[in-house]
């Protein structure tokens, strides 16, 4: 199979050949033609329900796409004479990390007010000086398509040489019909031209622009009414039937939308409320789209409780809450998102473990990449956060980028897991044991990641 | 002039010819062979007094080792044709960075009291249980001479693809009179295999040795009456004058002992006393040597003060002081090293700039890199937690890592700064903004970093 190389500052990148060569090819012939893999002598962790397993000396093959076994050598498959092999010698090998929340897309550059914020200014006051997110929606929606791409490139080649294999990746930065469908249109054609794997979420109730200060129902209307339906076009085109420069296959996961298309609201203070964030998400789900909120950043208002009552993938942020919506997340089974690289950036207190592993609540990790908070896509060092700022153990570090990031994606009877019937996303790491990340805070480079079963990324 | 190129991680590894070809030049002849370097298009970080000036479209010239200028375009001194010439292109350049305090060489793997820690066992928890500290001597008192340079270099490779240019590298994992010598001796063999500048500082004294358990004063007498005036004549040997296989020239700073070597003290209930840290560091001055603390990491016991009143080059840690103690340390001069890795490790709160800056007390950061409470070697992500955990401005992080580090090391007449008569240490980065480094949490990586004029390292 024909790979085309590029040497990146940390490794190289293998883009594998169903980029283009397979663009042609019907849905259902897609992953016969894919080379089998079969890992020996490997580390693997995996998830037995909602334990971690780490087994020694074990064994991973992938066949057309998925984990056919992931275990100790004795109970494992024969290996094909034309499995490409690879000697994991002691590695740890684990599910491909998922990083479930990032802005992915944006122009121009906000430094400046990092600055600000280092003497004393808060993110709200910055609002209000009218720079913050108002000057990056001006650049995105300046910059020309080809820049967009080109950064939003650069963002992932760096995810991926830190070992994920898929990202979330929201609209929110045209605010704008024409725009918001661009986003998801370039975020679409982004997974033509990388090997990462996105998922699309529509974040137009990110805040509302400027030019509907005056007028902020009509903006919301504006969502629910246009931006939404025609964003549903958009997932039905990409993900419905092959279209052209957009091959089915390659927007769905073994034939289901891929990760779900969700629709997000920044529900806060300066952004929308519980009510109109309620608006926003009912208009999402009638037409097909899975929900999630950017919940108590700043105070708690009642976000997470409307995402338990909504059946939202995920409530994100959760730096505020009270025991009563914990609680109504817990019954829900809602997924909460920890972000603390926001939190750091903001000098704020992440959320503690504590409350969470108490009721049981899923909690997932992500990098919240974006450029006036969390200007990092380094999703290692999320988990180091995880460990020292938040509370959480090495084994809950690990959960929360794989399986409870696929959880929070909609997806976790596909991603985040090594088992058999799983996608076969997967990294071979430098080292050999899981502390290795959080505990050389978020060092720990991956050898090889794997996307369904093929090497893109050798370092 | 030839160079050994090793393909790294993150980027090749240049080693200077001087590393075996120069061995035999008499150190007057030295530098005089080294190629000049001219480097223009650049953006120059550099200190004024204390004031931070970044010069546009500015011009850094080095010869012999020595910077001859570095500022605007049009007062430069012009090109030699003999010149090594690199257009910076706008990227920003800055003088080589100094990581004033770190714990090298040491063998074995504690991330299992990483893992205890997570679970909410205390640094002075793990001393009780036998662990800590004391498996590491156990591990390095065992290991063969290859291997701890081996994992030494590989900690100095991390540190240059950093941007890193000067190490302080302490002993105190062997804690043993022929063990500690040992480490001295290979942290100057070290200087001979790796293009990173080390400043070797014996810490015998980081906590009483098993084997010394019930009879500390004679393990005190050990180190006042035999280490420190051996290891007195271990650094004669190398910097007095040429030794077989230790030029003098790699061993001295034009001249000085390169940079001073210092004896250091873990001040601290669990290690030393005050008055057995006065007996150790009196010992180290009748010897010729600096002095530096490990002072306030878990108590305010009058560590500081002690360093003060004795000249320390630095006291480090101070997550907990008196403002007596730092009224003292502000008249004294003593320059402070945060270590915020550590506490964040332990999750304690750092200290604060605040408390710092209004009484003008030069602050450093450090990596403290060591294998219980600081597994890294990250010293760009230390200004990111000086940043967003101990309240420095972008500006103060810099001079941190730069002219503060160099202050803490007693060589701020010489490293530290881009300046006429400074040392030719510098890096031209991939960016062009000083808050690139804080503002990625971490991220930023070098494109040359320049040893005494000659690039050692690429990415």
């Amino acid at each position: 199979m024909s790979m085309e190389i590029t040497d990146g500052p940390m490794g190289k990148m293998l883009r594998p050949a169903w980029m283009e060569e397979y663009a042609g090819i019907p849905a259902e012939a897609f992953h016969e033609q894919f080379p089998s893999l079969y890992i020996r002598g490997a580390r693997v962790l995996s998830w037995k329900g909602e334990k971690m397993l780490v087994q020694e000396d074990g064994v991973v093959v992938v066949r057309k796409g998925r984990i056919v076994y992931a275990g100790a050598k004795k109970q494992a498959p024969a290996k094909n004479p034309a499995d490409v092999t690879v000697d994991a010698e002691g590695r740890l090998v684990t599910p491909g990390l998922i990083d479930p929340h990032t802005h992915l897309m944006f122009a121009g550059d906000r430094s400046r007010e990092f600055a600000m914020r280092l003497e004393g200014a808060s993110y709200e006051d910055i609002l209000k000086a009218g720079g913050g997110i108002n000057s990056t929606v001006s650049a995105t929606r300046q910059a020309p398509e080809d820049d967009l791409i080109a950064l939003a490139r650069e963002r992932l080649d760096e995810e991926m040489m830190r070992g994920v294999t898929t990202v979330e990746a929201k609209t929110g930065y045209f605010l704008d019909l024409e725009g918001e469908l661009k986003a998801l249109k370039l975020y679409s054609e982004l997974s033509l031209l990388h090997p990462l794997r996105i998922a699309p979420t529509l974040l137009s109730a990110h805040v509302t622009p400027a030019e509907f200060k005056d007028r902020p129902d009509d903006y919301l209307r504006l969502i629910t009414e246009e931006i939404i339906p025609q964003a549903a076009r958009v997932r039905e085109q990409r993900t419905g039937s092959p279209a052209e420069n957009a091959p089915w296959h390659i927007h769905t996961l073994f034939g289901d939308p891929m990760p779900h298309w969700a629709v997000d609201v920044f529900c806060e203070r300066s952004a929308f409320s519980v009510e109109q964030a309620r608006q926003v998400l009912e208009a999402a789900k009638r037409h097909g789209f899975a929900v999630k909120l950017h919940a108590g950043q700043f105070s708690a208002m009642g976000a997470a409780d409307l995402g338990a009552r909504m059946g939202a993938l995920s409530v994100d942020h959760m730096e505020y809450y009270t025991d009563e919506e914990l609680d109504s997340i817990a019954r829900a089974g809602t997924t909460v998102v920890f972000l603390p690289g926001a939190a750091y950036s903001l000098r704020m207190n992440p959320p503690h473990m504590d409350d969470f592993r108490r009721r049981g609540i899923p909690v997932a990790l992500a990098t919240d990449m974006n450029p006036g908070t969390s200007m990092t896509t380094h999703l290692p060092l999320m988990m180091s956060m995880g460990t020292q700022l938040c509370g959480m153990t090495v084994e809950e570090a690990w959960r929360a980028v794989t399986l409870n990031a696929a959880r929070a994606l909609g997806m976790a009877d596909k991603l985040g897991n090594l088992a058999p019937g799983a996608v076969g996303d997967l990294v071979i790491w430098h080292f050999t044991d899981p502390s290795e990340i959080p505990w050389r805070m978020g060092e720990g480079y991956p050898w090889l990641v794997v996307r369904e079963g093929i090497v893109v990324w050798e370092n």
